[in-house]
């Protein structure tokens, strides 16, 4: 078992979206391929696709993490398959410790394509794999969803916002997440009044993500005043992701679920958020992306480390809505899985075949990740 | 006032010498150049190189930071000098919080090149415009300065150690750190009691660094039952830099000072090791690296965080001996600088010209940082 060649290449993510801190309009991503020689069962191609926001790792790939992947020469587990987490040490090799930015998410994409290989090579879907090597055999049967959209446009407004959480309960999506906290609390409250009329006004079928939009604990006391009465899902990101004492403070003030962590990238970073953050286990979430945060391996760590204290595995869902997270959270039993539902986003939706109804998907079926039944990733995808 | 253009080359750094955690056998760094149209005064062109420790940020800047440093349209701050600080919100925009890795290298780099740029741009050395801008026009007018070495060798013994201490010592250095942690106590102590045999026995003027070595806090704490009749100046890096746990109970455990903080990249995660590491700001030194975490803007956010707790900026001792940081040492009134003191390494030394004695520097008269008076590096970066 050796890798024969690594393809990477820069793809645009570019759209019109934005949310209350970034523009998506020069947004990129790293496409990658690796060839593994996997003996009598010849050539396979493992894929991997960056998850969205932190742009693509071309350089740190081609500098760092490809060259040290191709000199590993143990890549077979125990078993004889192939075991991503041999190359997960040597792509780590000589790097310090701490600094969990850039260099979390190139890992983080070549470990994808690893375990997209090492699940074709066993023949089947990459649940499968995660649900045997990690989680005694279990997985879920239907796996929880929820549709995530809601961002801001250049000409966009509260109809426009309408509509579209209409197309996601068409496509049978139950709870949604909206974007907040671009403009004032005024206009926040309007957006989601207009969402929860498309809900029957059951506050616990919409989430709101206002990425970092608060800088002190008033401005969350403000934010959860004027959210409390809608009782929802849960409020995303109140604040700078290493900011513990802020959120601290709104966990203390307000009773309803907090969810964060997409901007965190490794076990070290969650067990801080865990332990100064003030987050209560029976009812925040924690976001921490497996694609952004050094792959598989890391976050099997994370999984680990949230069960060995007063955590369950179902307070884990994961950033982004990527077709490996959902792999992740079929196989490892997480608690729900955020799709990017917006039909024309490269990223968005499933596998093909994957039925949504009910706020459960069905489990793909196809060996490995599946980004080949994945039309527009395909497109992409394949081109490497 | 324009930026021009900005060139980059990535530099080899390879070095036989290794640490308790790292070889530098493959390590690189980035040489910057950015040529900037200062009207009346020409072209300037001001240079950067990478701190050690974390490698080349070619990609990084060719994908992200360089076009949106490009794409900057103001420079000018209020007096019509070249303001960086101003650049720096360019290079950050669309960058979501958090990540805190390779990318504040990056940024760290460009940074530099451009406040070299500023400083020539005044005819006066860095030390003196961060003076005047940032520290009501006060600075150190003699630096105070240590050599750092000892570091493992693939044939180095005790020997060969104490060789090279004498010879710092004969460059009028005090105050020497060693590395250990490589191997067992036993080796950390004879390595110990070899230097100070060179240091009147004076533990206040010997500093140990063990780069991470220590995974529980029992680990800490065999090591300070073993280090501590030595008395030494401090004991640098204890665990993992994000382990605030470890931190805390070795600085309950151990009296003498802890020094710590080269592998977060942030003024949050700064803000976070003040908060929750255990720190004590009467004698624990804080060792954030400038060049490594997004320049001297990010920096002076870090020395206002720490002024507005309880902690002095002499308690700020930036990592790695780099010529950025003796400007922020004597302009800023920091602690010490930290000085990789072997000569034939290509960051080791400082401008041809300072002088040291007594454990002091004498001031860089030439202007801007200097990169064209230190002869090795400038051979390197003159041809970017």
């Amino acid at each position: 078992m050796r890798i024969k060649n690594i393809r990477e290449r820069p793809i645009s993510l570019s759209d019109p979206m934005s949310n209350a801190g970034i523009s998506y309009l020069h947004m990129t991503a790293s496409a990658v391929a690796i060839d593994i020689d996997a003996g009598e069962k010849g050539i396979v191609t493992g894929y991997g696709f960056s998850s969205v926001g932190r742009y693509a790792q071309s350089g740190l790939i081609a500098e760092r993490f490809a060259p040290r992947l191709m000199a590993c020469e143990e890549l077979e587990g125990a078993d004889g398959g192939l075991d991503p987490v041999r190359a997960w040490a040597s792509m780590m090799t000589n790097e310090k410790a701490g600094g969990d930015g850039d260099r979390a998410g190139a890992i983080g994409v070549l470990d994808m394509a690893l375990w997209d290989a090492a699940a074709k090579i066993e023949g089947m879907p990459l649940w499968q794999l995660l649900s045997e090597r990690f989680n005694e055999q279990k997985y879920h049967k239907h796996v929880p969803v929820y549709a995530t959209g809601g961002h801001y446009y250049p000409d966009g407004d509260v109809n426009a916002l309408m509509e579209e959480v209409k197309g996601y309960l068409d496509q049978g999506f139950k709870t949604i997440k909206i974007k907040c906290g671009q403009n004032d609390i005024a206009d926040d409250c309007a957006r989601i009044e207009a969402a929860l009329s498309l809900l029957d006004y059951d506050g616990s079928r919409l989430a709101v993500d206002v990425n970092c939009m608060c800088s002190t604990s008033r401005e969350t006391q403000e934010m959860a005043d004027a959210y409390s009465p809608f009782k929802l899902a849960w409020i995303e990101e109140p604040g700078h992701p290493h900011d513990f004492e802020l959120l601290t403070a709104l966990t203390k003030y307000y009773d309803g679920p907090i969810a964060t962590g997409e901007n965190l990238f490794s076990m070290s970073e969650t067990y801080n958020l865990l332990s100064y953050g003030g987050l209560r286990s029976d009812r925040d979430l924690v976001q921490v992306d497996p694609a952004l945060s050094y792959g598989i391996f890391e976050y099997t760590r994370i999984i680990a480390l949230m069960e060995a204290g007063k955590w369950s595995r179902s307070q884990l869902v994961p950033h982004a809505g990527h077709l490996l997270a959902y792999h992740a959270v079929a196989g490892l039993q997480l608690g729900a899985h955020e799709i990017a539902a917006r039909p024309d986003f490269l990223l968005g939706g499933l596998h093909d075949g994957v039925e949504i109804a009910d706020g459960e998907g069905t489990l793909p079926q196809s060996s490995g990740i599946g980004f080949e039944t994945h039309g527009k990733l395909w497109e992409v995808l394949k081109t490497v």
